[in-house]
């Protein structure tokens, strides 16, 4: 590599796409050039950068020629289908996807938590899934400190976690849900507008793929399989950042002071956390931001170690966009 | 008492109040005469009953003259101030407020879960919180065939649990999100639109009012101080009824096959939990019914008796109007 690469983003026309482009420009990473690459449908698409014009390229075995770094995030199957290509040619991935996260061998990585895992990587980076991304930065000053036996998470998902056409349905749908006419469902399994639901698929355990990642996906960033977690994942009628409810069980008794002192300290978190003074984290107030916001830190009198903390954090960005690129300016900052 | 009732309404005029107008007539609930009682603003507010208008008259110290039955739903100051005087003229109080729910004195009524409480009332039987009262009725069956040891609770509640003019705040802030103009908020604390808040007030430990109100109510009505409860009571921008994400620890091993056994011939409760062909309970599918609608029952298998569970309900009508008319219904087919 040299000290600035040519990046290619693959699903550059979707909602973390753009967002890789706005933040790879916010922070001034070393692109030396950028090949934004979509589905052969959205081929053409003219986006910015650098307040430049730049046409998306239809994705293809050949796209990784001369490329060095490669953010992709279209979707587990492209994923699956190219990213080994991009490898073979002797880029660095860092894939947005599910795709290949629990494999043994691809570091899954969220650099305030486990940098040091992305060391023996062989071609790939995986990036974590944007619900987990959020819970493991505010968690992970709370496991060093006190160890955590146990988490119940559920969680309130925005909508452009699903895609940035879930965020037009989204809209479609409460338009017409207020003007009293019948609501189209395309992309979500359910009425969203003005509802709660889930996403699918289900596994036949009865938890939702996006349940089983959480739990996975935690334990292999904490590197700890003892960790017992319990997800309940459901998506609301947010646009920006996942808001999370989460219960744990520590190692030995936080009082909530010291969870606090611990969490004021902590890499990426900001804490947040005067209800008397009405001030938690919200979505609204996330949404935009890089940091992982934690507050509401009650103890849970139910057990003798328990801990209470809600967590918002904007899934585009800390969940998906940013959490790539800062993997990246951590290996770029260093090479040898 | 005679065989039907002479019944006021304090709080004729609310979100509450209208729909335990509605429910005495779906019902056709025996009612000799109804008094709407309202505030000094409201008095004059033309409402409907069986199809015949009916205006709201000011709730004074004299209201109760000549009234049997009793349904408040005014707010907690309201019902301390009037209804000792209610009580004191021989009415019988159904009361949907916080103010007296926790009196040693006054029974705390589910009626699938605790009629048998309400014979020593005093003349007051208080209706839970709208929160509790949907959780209770599906985690009763589940108490009596296992115990609970543990309960950690976090909610989706709808902003009709506010007010009336909760739901008109929404609407309005919804448009303006969508128009781009700015968002005004009087009754919330916090942006709801596309956003999840918290509710005041806070206590000093951090918990909101309503998450102590669940776990004390809970704890009143299933008569079992013992159970350990921990709850995040969370505003999402929803129009009717309640979802919980209800994690339990059982005193002994229920599969969830047999949970959902248990919870099919439940009084109250409705069973839809088949997520593989997307069925499970949804607020917007809750919305305007009866029932408690409990689904997606799964093992948790981070603790050795674990369950969750999700749990949706309308909270004007089971939430509030309905258990109270129901409790009423109950104590007229068992006079003697």
């Amino acid at each position: 590599m040299s000290t600035s690469y040519r990046v290619a983003i693959v699903g550059a026309t979707g909602a973390v796409g753009n967002t890789i482009m706005s933040i790879l420009e916010e922070r001034a990473f070393p692109v030396a050039s950028l090949k934004p690459l979509s589905s052969h449908r959205s081929a053409g698409e003219i986006l910015t950068f650098k307040d430049e014009p730049i046409v998306a390229e239809e994705l293809t075995h050949n796209s990784f020629d001369g490329i060095d770094l490669v953010f992709a995030s279209a979707g587990a199957s492209v994923s699956r289908e190219f990213i080994p290509t991009a490898v073979e040619k002797g880029c660095l991935v860092i894939d947005n996807t599910s795709a290949f996260r629990m494999d043994t061998d691809t570091p899954l990585i969220v650099p305030e938590v486990n940098m040091h895992a992305a060391i023996k990587h062989k071609g790939i980076i995986a990036n974590p899934n944007c619900s987990t991304i959020q819970m493991v930065v505010a968690l992970k000053p709370i496991y060093d400190a006190a160890g955590i036996n146990r988490i119940v998470v559920s969680t309130y998902q925005s909508v452009s976690g699903k895609s940035g056409a879930a965020i037009v349905e989204l809209i479609d749908q409460t338009v017409s849900a207020l003007e009293g006419r019948p609501i189209k469902q395309e992309l979500f399994p359910h009425q969203m507008a003005f509802n709660v639901a889930f996403d699918w698929p289900f596994s036949e355990s009865g938890d939702s793929e996006e349940e089983i990642k959480m739990a996975n996906e935690t334990r292999k960033i904490l590197a700890d399989d003892s960790i017992g977690i319990s997800a309940t994942t459901v998506r609301v009628p947010v646009f920006f950042a996942h808001a999370e409810s989460i219960n744990i069980e520590t190692g030995r008794k936080l009082k909530a002071d010291e969870a606090r002192e611990i969490l004021a300290g902590a890499p990426g978190v900001t804490l947040v956390d005067e209800p008397l003074n009405r001030e938690y984290p919200l979505p609204v107030n996330a949404a935009g931001e890089d940091a992982v916001y934690v507050g509401r830190i009650r103890e849970d009198t139910s057990i003798e170690n328990g801990l209470n903390l809600w967590v918002v954090a904007d899934n585009l960005r800390k969940g998906a966009a940013l959490n790539a690129i800062q993997i990246a300016e951590i290996l770029d900052r260093s090479r040898v």
